[in-house]
């Protein structure tokens, strides 16, 4: 158990390690997006655009569990359900001891499972929402994340108001909240099936720069996505999109390299880049935070599957770090896992 | 959605919510503890007993981490297998952003998933193992957890160095490391088979002492024994024993009346009250953390299931507090899961 590790170790002589899903569904998804967000290229495809991102709360903590409360709300309002007709939520976010999610919950009246693997926690509970109900555990499942950009700032860098510079390479923390229920069943309007799920190891490249998590992530991105492709038995053109949460404009050319290097030839969709728009909005090299991943996917990816593409895939990407590990000079550890979702009128087993 | 909730309105007209399971074995456990802990009455029973709870690092949560991963390898080689061969570790700890158990799995090679419910989060993954396991999603799953006195008292309270004062109802961080394989087949030599899972909701009481996590968790824990019970099915006599994770002293009582209002008149064991011997330990009102349940669930509950009883409950207990949420003056939600496990002679459906 040395301290290095390298990604041909990784990927050689093990077995597969994606957990094939045949029943369970993506029945509805809910988005509520900060301002920032709303002035963003996708402004207009969230279900709740929020114009104050204290919503008037007493403080920013307060403003996160809000906004995932609504986001449940919403969701079972769009379902026809009670709150309570949820079997289990399954939830997460960036803040200490995920508050955002567990306050959140204690409202909710939903028996409460908490996940955290930082930004790559959407598609963990996301996946581990369709084994449950593919298992026959759960028949609705509610998967709810969040982020603020402000809490996360003052929390692992500085406070907002202090204004300091940010290096080109830093991303942006996304505010906003996303809920999906996972249904066992089809059920009347399904938005998509869910078809693997691939849980990611835990790679680190010795990254120190918690400003540049781009480049920490890519290759735990590059590893997972690797390896869902070969389990999947898939070639990368058989999705309509690949899309990574939030590599951002530094991290994805990292991961396409990698994964060249490999002899996957890919072009990258990432989920913090589409965020926000480049021209206009100051985010540095992208979007990134709990929420970012799941709101592109909620607001833009869900809709186009049922347009223009069969499947996607997600690979959900985290920085593992917090600020002790940083401040007491440790390297930034990284996970991504990865998920495919397909139409929900395609037969099990094809693409 | 108001601020109060109450117990009564949790129970009423809900189906069960308890996750039957039928072929998830526990085959394997180790303890790792630290030298307060092995001064416990429990001392001969761990696996590895430090001396030093710094393990010749350069910090506390350096020596966090590294317990972790003490605690997987030798779960691996009593198995016979590469630490490799694990599908998947399941693993939280109490420290922000999880990063002991990150930084355990770096060098761990499996793929990871985070959980987190505060000193539930053993239930929790525990939970999840089994049910990945029974549906057929994994094999072999390592389940991990961690805590350490002094990360632990640092983050949320003070620098242990400080040397403050802390009033009766305070619990004692237990150091420590435990790691539990569980299985989809019983294999050679199973310890346990899990019966059930319960996770349990929310509840916020509304006490809002940080050093009296006792009565923040106790409601939540007759919550989840009732719903529990209820749904196996069982009296509480049908058990050997009923444990709780960490109410302590102050926290058993309260949750014994609770569930007296219900007519479960039950006496409850505590990890907490078990891993430290009150009259020469000063832990006030009994161990807590994230490790304090595993210890005494492998250490203590496991060997006595083989040889005095048939089929043990554990209701592992979580504050799901942060320093950031008491300093803004908010309560102390708290939450708890349930589990049951048997002999693994016994024939399913039978305790």
């Amino acid at each position: 158990m040395g301290e290095g590790v390298a990604i041909a170790s990784h990927t050689e002589g093990r077995r597969g390690r994606t957990m094939r899903v045949a029943e369970a569904w993506i029945s509805a998804a809910v988005t509520v997006a900060g301002p920032t967000e709303v002035r963003g290229p996708l402004g207009a495809a969230f279900d709740v655009p929020l114009r104050d991102d204290l919503l008037g709360e007493r403080s920013w903590e307060r403003a996160e569990w809000r906004m995932g409360q609504r986001a449940v709300g919403l969701l079972a309002q769009r379902l026809g359900v009670a709150i309570t007709d949820f079997d289990l939520m399954l939830a997460g976010d960036l803040t200490n001891q995920i508050t955002a999610s567990t306050f959140a919950a204690r409202e909710l009246d939903i028996p409460f499972l908490g996940t955290f693997t930082a930004c790559a926690t959407f598609v963990e509970a996301l996946g581990l929402a369709a084994l449950l109900c593919d298992g026959g555990y759960a028949h609705l499942i509610c998967v709810a994340v969040t982020s603020h950009h402000h809490v996360v700032e003052r929390q692992y860098r500085f406070p907002t108001e202090l204004g300091n510079q940010r290096p080109p390479c830093a991303q942006w923390t996304a505010t906003g909240a996303a809920a999906f229920a996972v249904r066992a069943g089809a059920g009347e309007h399904p938005l998509a099936r869910i078809e693997g799920f691939t849980p990611g190891r835990v790679i680190d490249y010795r990254i120190t720069d918690p400003f540049d998590m781009g480049s920490a992530m890519a290759p735990a991105a590059a590893d997972t996505l690797t390896a869902h492709l070969e389990d999947m038995g898939r070639q990368p053109g058989e999705y309509g999109a690949l899309y990574t949460g939030d590599l951002g404009r530094v991290g994805v050319p990292i991961c396409e390299e990698l994964l060249r290097d490999r002899g996957i030839d890919v072009r990258l969709h990432d989920c913090g880049i589409e965020l926000y728009d480049p021209g206009h909005q100051d985010v540095h090299a992208g979007g990134s935070g709990t929420a970012c991943s799941a709101l592109v996917f909620g607001s833009s990816v869900l809709p186009r599957l049922t347009q223009d593409w069969s499947a996607v895939c997600l690979v959900g990407t985290g920085a593992l770090h917090s600020p002790t590990t940083y401040q007491q000079r440790e390297s930034i550890p990284a996970v991504a896992h990865a998920i495919s979702v397909c139409r929900p009128d395609l037969p099990k087993g094809g693409a």
